[in-house]
């Protein structure tokens, strides 16, 4: 497989993170940045020249007008063939106008959209898209959605099946926004095992694989199950303070949050694929560390190996979109 | 105080759960519903005779034409002097409707919101608001929550000066979807100490007191919430069942996890007050048990103690909204 190009650069806590992270991937990775920055902290790791990058209070299309950012040079080096997949942990509405216009949309999708698993109660697993592409949604481009996900369902997570959702208030026809109102007919209309509106808590009880949201409100929700564990971990280690003479249930459960915290965001940010355009994105959180820039190197690297991009275009192709 | 109307027909568990709960606060509940149900499960407590209940999957503006509904013999009690305040576990869009017109809008207030507060990593608890009652709101609306927001975190949550965030999907200006970005402005022109668009990590984590936003969203959030919560405790049940030979910090934990989750369920569960109707209505979740509608009944009675509803009132009649 040819190296996954990095962007270097992006992330509050690049380029010492991504250099960390690259790292653990030796020699699988191409690092996108400042040469002189990057030297000394990779001398051994392939590095291609980039002197600007889009930085987070930068707008979105400022991508558009600087060939040199760190995000444009890696998205070249994926459109040119010598990396198999860009990695980026910067500006994500810059990562999408750089893809859109380096990769291109896949036929059939009007905008890209970010997608990603969160545990389930259950055991499970449920695709969460879109994480906050587009943060103002029509109707049209949740059906879009739903294809793409019961696309990556099928592949990621090995389903024949998967049952499809779109997020709601509630599973009753009569809840649900403007918006949800005038997408439910779309998504029965498509060739999928729709079960209709569900709510939150029916989603991470295992009532779908694929939830279907827009932008802004899943973006809302991922974050939500981010500060939710680390809220109830840390009102946990309250609980344990409160108990000293509990020394082994406290030792014991101390490891355990720690498990469950790292499952939870390696597998919430490890990284969200950008489902859409003709190459694979993956674009992790702003506040990775090195850590999650490993893991999302590696979310990069099975998207690649299981040709992530090829099932969904051939389920665009076959599908009948509103548009 | 004059006692709590318990709309007993109300809720997935009713009326088993509703007169259960009501027994937790003896003589200081009046039952409304068909006494020929209520009569058996609770025969001490005081019962007003109501024959007729909104369904769950009935429409909200049914309420409007159906008297002898409990809801609405439950508001008619309030707006009567009855009693002093109302508690329902039924169909919350029943319940705003039956308030609006039974009890009226206080002066300012297109929409009222329903507010709770949310436990927060530093121990600390947010008001969030709107929880589903509004699941399209224009931008004046959410400057009205602002203002209701803030009164109820002076008054519930005992803050001289509580700082309001405006939910969005990131802290810079630029983020937001087109709803929050038409909000922004109609938030900053407020006499409040605003404190921006606010992400919900860093709303977790202390950054507001105050959080405002759709009623689509904050639903979504709320349930999103009680959801994690489950999943995190179901997945590290898991763990500890994994390590049988640690007894104890098994035990520990389990019992750890269940006054966890107890705290968050109630805070967040308890009840929401319909805050913007001039009468204290607390509307409880559907699936509620004889705990949820017991703090259901506890919060009613203490948003009368503390006259929220006066305060709010003040706090509207201060404040220059945008209509």
């Amino acid at each position: 497989m040819r190296p996954v190009a990095l962007d270097a650069m992006g992330g509050d806590n690049a380029p010492g993170a991504t250099v960390a992270g690259a790292l653990q991937h030796d020699g699988s990775v191409l690092l996108i940045g400042r040469r002189a920055e990057l030297d000394d902290l990779a001398s051994d790791l392939s590095i291609v020249e980039a002197d600007d990058v889009v930085a987070m209070d930068d707008k979105a299309s400022s991508a558009l007008r600087r060939p040199d950012a760190s995000i444009n040079v890696a998205i070249r080096q994926l459109a040119e063939g010598t990396a198999s997949a860009v990695v980026t942990c910067g500006h994500s509405g810059a990562a999408m106008v750089a893809a859109i216009k380096g990769l291109g949309r896949l036929e059939g999708v009007d905008r890209p959209a970010l997608v990603t698993v969160v545990p389930r109660a259950d055991g499970g697993e449920t695709v969460l898209l879109d994480l906050g592409a587009n943060v103002d949604c029509r109707p049209e481009q949740l059906a879009q959605f739903a294809v793409m996900g019961e696309a990556y369902a099928r592949v990621v997570l090995g389903l024949d099946d998967p049952r499809v959702g779109l997020l709601s208030n509630g599973a009753e026809r009569g809840k649900g926004n403007t918006q949800v109102k005038a997408a439910l007919p779309l998504l029965e209309q498509l060739a999928l095992n729709f079960v209709g509106p569900i709510e939150p808590f029916e989603a991470f009880h295992g009532a779908a694989d694929v939830v279907v949201c827009d932008g802004f409100v899943g973006n809302v929700m991922l974050k939500t199950v981010e500060a939710t564990v680390d809220v109830t971990v840390s009102l946990m280690q309250k609980e344990i303070g409160r108990m000293p003479h509990w020394r082994l249930g406290a030792r014991f459960m101390k490891s355990a949050l720690r498990r469950f915290r790292s499952r939870t965001s390696a597998s919430a940010y490890g990284g969200a694929l950008l489902l859409g355009v003709d190459g694979v994105v993956v674009v992790a959180h702003g506040r990775s560390d090195r850590g999650a820039v490993d893991s999302a190197l590696s979310v990069a690297r099975r998207c690649v190996e299981q040709d992530v991009v090829g099932a969904v275009s051939k389920a665009l192709a076959k599908a009948t979109l509103p548009s």
